[in-house]
């Protein structure tokens, strides 16, 4: 073969809805055929790598020449599917350089779930979950996941509150006051996790009073910097998973 | 007084070089000036806050009537000064979005100096200083911080190292394999503190046998997640953050 786009961290690394198995012969999207063609220029019969969050990471031969699409044909598995740590980003949506920006990291920094929560000071009330879910591949594909977050649709956050699991601890970020974050992780039985980062104007009284009525309800503080919402979730994304090892 | 703009996190925190006190009157700049008058339609005789790393915090009233410049008078002292955690985060230069949003997220993450660092894999060589000090004034006076990091002139990797103060700590995030981070933290004695991040591409075999040779330096690792560059940067300092409380 005369290249190879597999080197370590996967030169290219495409997110594919199919199963993926030996033999396996995957349709590419159009947008993926566009890039391969006229972005990465790659040549007929190079290998990529394949990921679909259920069967690991598949090194997959192209099949681009003629116009019946771009294809792609499994053939080893060069990484077992791993699970992810149970983590949801739970964040009042935020303007849209800085909604990217979210999404990108808190993919990249291994979140499960990213669901907007809309709450008494959210100021931005519109989210493009599907730009979202688009920015959440992207940073899947360059980061060597081998799953991408479900990016769900925005929920108030009286009804997230409600449905909340009872076994599911929630990180909450109180501005108003509580402990520093690694102390107040200490000795808190294992996850599944929650992350719920408020509004620039934070919560009001009757959310934090809300909030920690949850029997699993965390709160923490991440010092006395005052952090823009997206720096607070990357923060607090990198130090539970620093946590969690 | 009809207005007043030093709400809490600062509605209007402006970074100043001057000498702060009681009664003195400083000048602002041309570009404060127009902030404050064609971006916030301050009025004159409102209340600012003014910092300038050394003196603390001052509330100031504003004359911004006539043509002689914007004016603001010290009228009293709303937080003492106190010194930021001693970081240096010293990284590989990246392109122009990763780096407004280092310098800006860096800031909000208490770093006390940006500098950039030139390796062997650097592709990213040109660094805008100045435009790397404007983005850390900026998330200084939006995060409540009383002083704004020192931007550095990028160094070569060995120049850098040749100039390492021997009582400082370098956390070394290596790719190339090291315990996690808290893990190696445990136990370090107390800072000054330094983070070094290399390249999208790492440092190459030579850059790591020549970091780990400093006597204060601690490899980390910061999991089996593939970070961007921006983004180890700032998990890193937010990890440190946490681990100093």
């Amino acid at each position: 073969m005369s290249e190879d786009l597999t080197e370590p961290g996967g030169k290219v690394r495409l997110f594919v809805e199919a199963d993926l198995g030996a033999g396996a012969e995957i349709l590419l999207s159009d947008g993926q055929a566009h890039y391969l063609r006229h972005v990465m220029r790659a040549a007929n019969g190079v290998a990529v790598q394949l990921f679909n969050g259920r069967d690991g990471e598949w090194r997959a031969v192209l099949d681009i020449a003629g116009k019946r699409g771009a294809r792609a044909a499994c053939d080893r598995r060069t990484r077992t599917q791993a699970a992810s740590p149970d983590i949801w980003l739970c964040f009042a949506p935020i303007k849209k350089t800085a909604a990217d920006f979210v999404a990108q990291k808190a993919t990249e920094l291994g979140a499960a779930v990213l669901q907007p929560v809309l709450t008494h000071r959210t100021i931005v009330t519109r989210v493009n979950v599907e730009r979202m879910a688009a920015n959440a591949v992207e940073a899947a594909e360059q980061s060597a996941r081998l799953d991408v977050p479900a990016c769900r649709e925005p929920l108030p956050l009286a009804k997230l509150l409600a449905a909340w699991p009872a076994e599911r601890h929630l990180v909450f970020c109180d501005e108003a006051g509580a402990p520093p974050m690694l102390e107040a992780l200490k000795g808190v039985a294992p996850g599944p996790w929650g992350v719920l980062i408020g509004p620039e104007g934070g919560f009001d009284a009757e959310e934090r009073t809300a909030v920690r009525a949850l029997a699993r309800t965390i709160p923490v503080s991440l010092g006395s910097r005052l952090l823009r919402a997206d720096t607070a979730a990357l923060a607090t994304l990198a130090i539970l998973q620093a946590r969690l090892g």
